[in-house]
C-alpha cells in the first residue's frame, strides 16, 4: 500500500465502569489496566508508521495535558483536536473527517477507540490493510470481531456477501442493539460479529454520508474547526459551534443507514475492557485463578482479582471477586456484577462525592500534586514539579504557604525577589505574597507544601500569568 | 454485700483476628470494636461501683500509656501491673492473687479479660454477687455462659450437682476443650455452659490452690511481684523472676484440677468477640442484613459488614463479607472464614510485614505521630500533643527535621535556646542538634513534621532526658 492511513483517535470518553481507578478526572483511557501502558498509549502502539500517518488524537479539553503527556511518553507525535464540550462520536468523526478533506479528499481515515485493546498486532494491521483497501473502493468499513462468547454487552454486526466476488471483505447488513442472552446466542450461531466501533473510510466518503444522513451534526463540526483556536500544541474546537452539534453516536447518526458500510472479519484479540470482570479475564492468573497486582494477598479463595498500589489488600476465603484500592477509595466487586459499578458510581455522583470524580493525586502541565494530609484549618501536599516547568504566578486570598524543599532545587519568586531553595531548606509565603514556583533544575523538584488558613481550597487561587494559559 | 470484690482486668493480649485493626502495637482489647469505647473501658465501666473496689489491670509493658490514658478517659481510677514478658494467664492471676493477699487473705478477687463484652450489666452484676458469695465460701467460681448455639470456638463447663442444697450456684465439674460441631451440640444438649475465662476466688484458696497445682508460676509470680519497682504510676514485675513462669493457662493449670471449681449459670449477653464475624453478628444492620460503620456503600448485597474510618469503602453485589478498611490496609473477608484471619496474620508476620505489627498512627504517652507520606530521603508526619505534655530531650544522627505548626502553640527547645512557635509559624532542627518538643498550652497541639535525611528509621533517636522514663 503506497498512501498511509490517517488514524484519528478518539480519547474524550470518561469511563466510569472501572472506577474507583477511573474517574472523571482521570478517566479509563489514561490508565494502565493491563500491563504498564495506559490503553490510550497501546492503541498508539498498536499504529505501525509504515501503515500508518501520525495520529490525530480528539479529546476532551480537560485532558488535554494528560494527552500530551502519554503522547510524549511513547516517543509518538500527534495532533491534539480538543472539544470544549462533551458531545457524542458522530460529531467527533466529523471533526476528524473534515481535517482529513482538508488534507486530501481521497484521504483514508481509521477511527479507533482509545480504551480498547488489540492483543494480536500483527492480525490487526492485517485487518486494516483489508479495511483500507475497501475503504479506498468507496466503503465505509468496520473491523468486525468474531465473538469468543455470546457477549451481551456487545452490539452486533450482520454480514453479508462480499463486497466483490472472493473478496474477505463482507457486506455490513446491519448493525444490531446490545442483545438478551438468548438473541446472542442465536447471533453467534448465526455468524453475526462484534461492533468493535472502528471505520476506516474516504475522507470525502464519509463528509458526504454525513452531510446526507446528519446535516446539523456535519455543519456544526465543520464550523468548530474552521472558528478553531490554536492553543499551545492544541487546537480548541469553537465552543459555540461545536455545541450545536446533536450528541448521537456515529452509528446511528450514520452506520444504520449508510449503504456503503461493509466489515472485514477479524480475530485479533480485541477487547473493550470495559468492566473489572473484563480486566480479570484478560490478566495473568495463578493456578487457583487469582490475579494479584500491587500489594495483594489472597488465602483460601480462587478467581480473585487483586489490585492495589499502596495499601495491603488482602482477601480470605471469598471467591469470584474482584478488589480494587486506590489512595482514597476500595471496591469489593462480585466477578458476575462488572456492569453495576456505573450504578455505583451514578449514586456517588449523586451523592456528591469527591470520590467519584476526583483522585487524590491530581496532574497538571507541570507535573502533580497529592493532598496527603489535612485537618480543620492546615493541608499537606506533596508537590513534583518537572525539570524546566513552572506554576503560575499566583496568590492566595486565605492561605499561607510553607514549602519544604525533599528533592531537587525550587526557583521560587515571593513578590519581588527570586530565591533559590534546596533540598532541606524551606521558604515561607505569607497570604497575599505574589508567589511561582519553578523547576530550574535537571531532575524532578519534589516539596512538601503545608497550607494554613481559614479557606483551603483549590479556587482560592488568583493567576497572574501562566505559561500554559490558564489564567 | 459488705464487702467489695476486688477486680483484676486480663489486659495483655495481642489478639490477631480482627487484623488490621488490631495490631500487636494496639491489640484488640483497645479498640472500640463495638460502640465509641475499647472492650477495655467497657470492661471497666461494668464494673460497679458499689460493688467493685477499683481494679488491677494488668497488661505487658508495651502497653503501659495506652492503659492509662484509656483508664483516664473512663474517669475511673486503677492500679496498673506490668509484665515485662509474656506468660501465659495463670502467672497474671498469681500476681494479681498475691496483690491482693497483701491486702487481706480474704480478700475476693474477680479476674476478668479486658477483650469481652458483656451487653446486659444488670444481669452480669447480678451473677457476680452470686459467684462472690460463693468465693467468700471457698469455691472458685466462674460464670459459666448459657449457649445460644452449638460454638466451636468456645471451651465448655460440665456442671454438676448445686454446691449446697437450693443454691444456683453448681459445681463445675469438668473443663473442657473446645469441642467439633457434632460434640458441640451434645454439649448444649447436656446443659454444659460456656467457658469465659473469668473467675471468682479468696485470694488466700486461690494462693493455696496455686502453690499445690502450679508452684513454679506462684513462685515465680510472687518473686517478680516483690521485687517489682515503681516506675511512675506503674509496677514493672520484675523481669528476670516473671520470666521464669512457666507459660500456662490458669484453666490447665489450676481449674481443670481443683476440688473447689464451681460455676453460676449466667444469661449476660457476653462475647469475646472472637473475630470479625462474632462483631458482624453484633453490630446493627438494616434490612438486609448490611452494616456499615464509617464511610461505606452497600449496593446489591446483603449481610455485608463495612468499617472504614476514613477511605470510601464499598461493595457490590458481594453477599456474606466483611471489608475492613484502615489507613494502610484492606481485609475482605467471608462471614465463614473469621477464624483464618489469624492464619493471614501468622504469614504476614513470617514476612515481615510491617502491617502485621503496627499501625501508621502510633500511640506515646505524650500524645500521637502518624506517617502521612514518605520518599526516598524523605518523612512527613504529624504530630499532636497533648496540653501539657513534653517529648524527650533528644537528637538524631542522620535527619534534620522541619516542624511546621498547624495548632496550638509549641515550645521548642534547640540546643541552648527555647523558644515558643505559634500556629502558621515554622522552625528548623539541623541533624545532630539536642531539641525538645513540649505543649506549654491549654489545647492540643498539632504540627506537620517533615525529616529529610539518608536514614529515617525510629531507632535513631538519642534520648537524653525524659519524662516519662524511656531514656
Amino acid at each position: 500500500m503506497d498512501v498511509k492511513i490517517l488514524p484519528i483517535i478518539m480519547c474524550g470518553g470518561s469511563g466510569t465502569r472501572v472506577w474507583p481507578e477511573s474517574r472523571e478526572s482521570l478517566p479509563k483511557q489514561f490508565i494502565p489496566l493491563l500491563g504498564v501502558r495506559s490503553t490510550f498509549q497501546a492503541t498508539l502502539e498498536n499504529l505501525d508508521e509504515s501503515l500508518f500517518e501520525a495520529p490525530i488524537v480528539i479529546s476532551n479539553q480537560d485532558y488535554r495535558f494528560l494527552v500530551s503527556e502519554q503522547v510524549k511518553e511513547t516517543g509518538r507525535t500527534a495532533r491534539v483536536v480538543l472539544e470544549p464540550v462533551r458531545r457524542d462520536s458522530a460529531a467527533a468523526v466529523a471533526v476528524g473527517t473534515e481535517l482529513a478533506v482538508e488534507i486530501a479528499p481521497d484521504t483514508i481515515v481509521a477511527i479507533f477507540a482509545a480504551d480498547h485493546i488489540v492483543r494480536d498486532r500483527a492480525a490487526f494491521l492485517a485487518a486494516c490493510r483489508e479495511a483500507a483497501a475497501a475503504a479506498a473502493q468507496g466503503y465505509i468499513v468496520t473491523l468486525g470481531i468474531k465473538p469468543t462468547q455470546p457477549a451481551t454487552g456487545y452490539g452486533y454486526i450482520r454480514t453479508g456477501a462480499p463486497v466483490l466476488a472472493g473478496s474477505t471483505v463482507l457486506k455490513a447488513e446491519a448493525f444490531v442493539e446490545k442483545p438478551d442472552a438468548e438473541t446472542a446466542a442465536r447471533y453467534v450461531a448465526e455468524g453475526y460479529l462484534w461492533n468493535a466501533g472502528n471505520f476506516f473510510f474516504r475522507a470525502d466518503v464519509m463528509q458526504e454520508e454525513l452531510r446526507h444522513f446528519t446535516p446539523l451534526v456535519q455543519a456544526a463540526a465543520a464550523e468548530a474547526l474552521a472558528k478553531a483556536r490554536k492553543d499551545l500544541d492544541f487546537l480548541l474546537l469553537d465552543k459555540e459551534a461545536f455545541s450545536r452539534a446533536p450528541k448521537i453516536s456515529i452509528d446511528y447518526a450514520v452506520m444504520e443507514h449508510t449503504e456503503k458500510a461493509a466489515v472485514v472479519p477479524a480475530d485479533i484479540g480485541w477487547s473493550d475492557v470495559g468492566t473489572w470482570a473484563a480486566v480479570y479475564e484478560l490478566s495473568e492468573h495463578d493456578a487457583d485463578g487469582n490475579s494479584v497486582r500491587g500489594n495483594g494477598i489472597v488465602l483460601d479463595a480462587s478467581n480473585v482479582h487483586i489490585r492495589s498500589d499502596e495499601h495491603l489488600t488482602t482477601v480470605v476465603g471469598v471467591d469470584n471477586v474482584i478488589v480494587v484500592t486506590t489512595q482514597d477509595a476500595v471496591l469489593v466487586l462480585d466477578r458476575a456484577h462488572g456492569d453495576k459499578v456505573k450504578q455505583l458510581v451514578d449514586r456517588l455522583k449523586a451523592e456528591n462525592r469527591r470520590e467519584a470524580l476526583e483522585h487524590k493525586r491530581s496532574y497538571r502541565p507541570w507535573g502533580y500534586y497529592q493532598s496527603v494530609d489535612n485537618g480543620p484549618r492546615y493541608q499537606v501536599k506533596r508537590i513534583v514539579v518537572k525539570p524546566g516547568a513552572r506554576l503560575s504566578l499566583q496568590k492566595h486570598f486565605h492561605r499561607a504557604e510553607h514549602w519544604i524543599v525533599v528533592r531537587g532545587t525550587a526557583e521560587v519568586t515571593r513578590n519581588n525577589e527570586v530565591i533559590q531553595v534546596h533540598e532541606n531548606e524551606s521558604i515561607y509565603l505569607p497570604i497575599g505574597a505574589v508567589h511561582r514556583l519553578a523547576n530550574p533544575g535537571r531532575i524532578d523538584l519534589e516539596l512538601i507544601e503545608v497550607q494554613t488558613g481559614s479557606y483551603l481550597g483549590e479556587d482560592d487561587i488568583v493567576r497572574i500569568e501562566d505559561v500554559y494559559n490558564r489564567v
